[in-house]
C-alpha cells in the first residue's frame, strides 16, 4: 500500500537557498530541553501532559512559550480567539509562518503540536545565532484548541484565523465543562485584540510527528506531507428484536449485533477493494442490553471512513449506504444513520511539498510523500497561502498517549529541514 | 427449521386414564386471578414483578403461595436451601410432582415460573372439587433461585434438591449484593429443616411459558418439550494494537473490533451450516477505548452456543476454536478464551413426552415436540425421575420483561393438559 519513497523522487530543483543556509543547523538538544520543559506543565503519569485548551494548565503552557518568544525578541500578538503569533520582524513583505498548537488531549504526549511550535522558535534562534537575516519576517504561531478535546471543532483557532468560522460563533462556543469560550479566554488572559481573520502569511509550513506507524515501519526518516485525508464520520443505529438467545431460532432473529458485525466486516472488505489510501474503522460498538444470553434490541456503531481522494470517499459512502439498505431488508431490522463529520480532502502546495522533499534528500535523509491521516492546523492555513507539512516518525505510531515518542535524532532532522525550507521560502519573491 | 407438528404425531397410546379424568377441567379464571395476585407483589411499570431470590419481595411472594398451599390442605415442607414442597397426601407411594419457581429476574414478567407453581395448585384444587382421589400423592414445589439473577448458578434450588450441588456449598454462596445465602434464608424465614437431596418423585412434569416465539409463529397451542438444549458459554478477549483511525494504513492494523465482528459473522454462518437446533448468539461486545477514531486496543465478546445434540455442540465449539486460532494468526492479535458455562443437553423421558403429546391431541389441541432453549427446574428433576415439560405460547417470544404475555386460553389449555397428565401419572405403578 505504501510505495517505496524513490517512486516519489521529485525532479523539481529546490529554490535558491540564501548563503550560508546550507551549513546552518539547529540545536537539537536545546529544542529537546524546551519540549521537556513544556511537558513539565501539568504532567501525567508515563511522561505526557494534560493541557486542555484554555484551562489553567494551557494558560501556564502559553505563558512559558510566550516568554521564550519574547526572549528571542519576537513581537507577540494575541488575537480575539487566543491564537498567539510571535514574529521576528526582519526583512519585508508578509512573513513565512510556521507553528502548530500547545493544547493537548486529556492524555497528551510531549510532541503532538508542541514540536511544531518549539521547532519554530529553534529555527529563529538558529538563524539569529548564525547572524542570518532572512528577506521576509519569520513568524511562529500556536493556535487555540487544535485538539478539540475541550470544545468543538478541532483546529478551532486556525479555522477562525483563516475566516472559516466567525469570531462571534467561536466566542459563543460552550466547552464540555459548560464554560463559554469568550469567558475562558478572558479568565486565562488570552482574550487578545488582534482581529480575525489574521494576516495571510507568504507561506506556511508545519513540522509535526506523524502520529501513525508508516515512517517507522518503512524505515523512512522524513514525510513530505501532500495533504490531509478527507473524513466521513457517521453513527449507525440498528434496531431489531430483543430475544432470548436460547429460545429464538436463528430464522426468527432480527439481530442488531449481527448487523453491526456485518457492517464492520463490510468496511474492512471495502477498504481492501479500494486499497490506496482508503481507511475504514469501526472503533465504537454499543449493544443494548449487552448481555451474553440476549439477542440485543439495538446496536449503535460508528463508521470512520477516510480517503485522500474526494471521489473515492464519496463512492465509499455510497457503497456503505447501499449495503445498509440491503442488510436492513435481509435481516428485518431498522437502520438510521446520522452524519457526524464530513471534510473533503485537503491538498498541500506542490512547490512547498517539493521543497521539503528535495531538502530532505540533499541532507541525505530518506523521504516519502504521504498524506496525513489526522487533521492539522496547516490544512486551515492552506486556504490562504501555499502550505505543507513535514512529518517525523512516531515510535509504534502511538500518539495522544504519554507513551508518544520520537527520537532526538528524528526531531533534529525534521527541524533542520524546517529551517532550510523556511530559509528558502523567506527568499521567495511575491508572484 | 421447525417441522410441522403432524410430523411429530406420536402413535403411543396414552396410559390408561382413571375415570372421571376425561371430563375434569381446571378453572382458568381462578388460576389467572392467582397469577395476577402474585404479580402485585413488588410490581414494576408495565405489569411485571421484581422478586430476586431471597429478597423481602421474594419472601412476600413465598408467604402468599404457602398460604394458598395451606388453604388447599397441603402439607408444606421447607428444605435447607428454601425449596418449598406442598404435598396433597392422598393415595400411597412417592408423589407425582409438578412445580417451578416464583423468583424473578429484575424485570420479570407475570408468568415465567409463577405459572408452573400456581397451575400445580389449580390442578390439585380441580381434583379436590371433582372429588377425585389420585392413587399417589400430588406435590407442588417451588425451587429457590431458578433465575440465578441474584446468585449463581441458576436452577440453584432444584440442583441442590437432586444432589447436584452440596448443601454446604449452596449455603456459602454469596449474592451479587454481598450477602451469604445461609444468612438470607434465615433473614427471610425460609431456612427450613427438610434435608437435601429431597425425595425422588415418581415423576415430574412442569408447565411453563415457552419464552420463545416458535409456538406463536407456527400457530401451535402446546409444546411437548423433549429436553433442554446444551449450552456452551465463553468469553473471548482479543488484544491488538490501539491506533489512530486516520494515520494507520489498513495493512498495519491489528484491530480487535474487526476480529470481534468477524467472529460474530462466523457464528452466524456456523449456525446456518449446522441448521437444526443450532443457535449462536453474540449478545455482548465491549471495545476499549470505544471511540470513533481509535482502532481499539481490546475487544471482549461473549459467545452463546446451544444445541440439543451434544456431539454437534462439541463440534461447534471445536470449529470456533479453530477459527479463533486462524484469525489470531492472520490479524496478528492475541486471543484468550474463558469458559463461562457448559451444560450437556438434557433429554426428557419419552413416556412423559408422549403422554403430553397424546393428551394434547385428545383434547383437540395442536401440539409440537420441541426442545427448550432455556434452562428449567425440570432438567434437574430429570436426573432423579421421569420428567418432561409442557410449553404454552409466549406472545412475540418476549420474556424476562413486563411485556411477557400468554393468553388466558393458552394458560387454561396448558393447565388442563397438566391436570390430565398428572391424573395419568398418579395412576402409574412403580416399575
Amino acid at each position: 500500500m505504501i510505495q517505496p519513497f524513490w517512486l516519489y523522487i521529485s525532479y523539481t530543483f529546490p529554490m535558491a537557498l540564501a548563503s550560508p543556509a546550507p551549513l546552518m543547523r539547529v540545536n537539537g538538544e536545546r529544542l529537546m530541553q524546551r519540549l521537556m520543559d513544556l511537558a513539565t506543565i501539568s504532567p501525567i503519569p508515563g511522561g505526557g501532559s494534560s493541557r486542555l485548551a484554555l484551562t489553567d494548565e494551557d494558560a501556564a503552557g502559553r505563558d512559558l512559550v510566550v516568554g521564550w518568544m519574547k526572549e528571542l525578541g519576537l513581537e507577540v500578538t494575541i488575537d480575539v480567539v487566543g491564537n498567539v503569533v510571535g514574529t521576528w520582524n526582519v526583512g519585508h513583505g508578509s512573513p513565512v509562518m510556521t507553528g502548530s498548537h500547545i493544547d493537548t488531549v486529556r492524555t497528551g504526549g510531549k510532541y503532538d503540536g508542541n514540536l511544531g511550535v518549539l521547532a519554530g522558535l529553534e529555527v529563529i534562534q538558529s538563524m539569529q545565532e548564525n547572524n542570518h537575516q532572512p528577506s521576509r519576517p519569520i513568524a511562529v504561531a500556536f493556535f487555540t484548541n487544535e485538539e478539540g478535546a475541550r470544545f468543538a471543532p478541532d483546529m478551532f483557532g486556525s479555522l477562525v484565523y483563516v475566516g472559516g468560522l466567525s469570531v462571534e460563533e467561536a466566542l459563543d462556543t460552550v466547552t464540555i465543562d459548560g464554560a463559554r469560550v469568550a469567558d475562558e479566554l478572558e479568565r486565562v488572559g488570552y482574550n487578545g485584540s488582534t482581529p480575525c481573520p489574521g494576516f495571510a502569511p507568504s507561506s506556511f509550513i508545519e513540522l509535526h510527528i506523524e502520529q501513525g506507524p508508516v515512517l517507522e515501519q518503512v524505515g523512512v526518516q522524513i514525510g513530505a506531507v501532500t495533504g490531509v485525508q478527507g473524513i466521513s464520520w457517521q453513527e449507525v443505529t440498528i434496531e431489531g428484536q430483543s430475544n432470548h438467545a436460547g429460545t429464538t431460532p436463528m430464522s426468527m432473529r432480527h439481530d442488531p449485533a449481527f448487523v453491526a458485525a456485518s457492517l464492520a466486516v463490510f468496511l474492512r472488505q471495502l477498504s481492501q477493494r479500494f486499497s490506496g489510501h482508503q481507511v475504514c474503522t469501526v472503533g465504537k460498538i454499543d449493544l443494548f442490553p449487552n448481555l451474553i444470553n440476549v439477542v440485543p434490541a439495538k446496536a449503535v456503531v460508528t463508521l470512520d471512513v477516510r480517503n485522500t481522494d474526494e471521489q473515492l470517499l464519496a463512492q465509499a459512502e455510497s457503497e456503505i449506504a447501499d449495503y445498509i439498505k440491503k442488510i436492513e431488508l435481509s435481516e428485518g431490522v431498522t437502520i438510521t444513520t446520522r452524519p457526524l463529520a464530513r471534510f473533503e480532502p485537503v491538498e498541500f502546495d506542490e512547490d512547498v511539498i517539493s521543497l521539503v522533499e528535495s531538502i530532505a534528500m540533499e541532507h541525505g535523509h530518506t523521504v516519502q510523500r504521504m498524506p496525513s491521516g489526522a487533521g492539522h492546523d496547516a490544512q486551515m492555513l492552506a486556504r490562504v497561502c501555499p502550505s505543507a507539512m513535514i512529518f517525523v516518525p512516531s515510535v509504534l505510531g502511538i500518539s495522544h498517549n504519554p507513551a508518544e515518542h520520537t527520537s532526538t535524532q528524528d526531531i533534529t532532522n525534521g527541524t533542520n529541514i524546517l529551517l532550510q525550507a523556511m530559509l528558502s521560502l523567506a527568499e521567495k519573491k511575491d508572484n
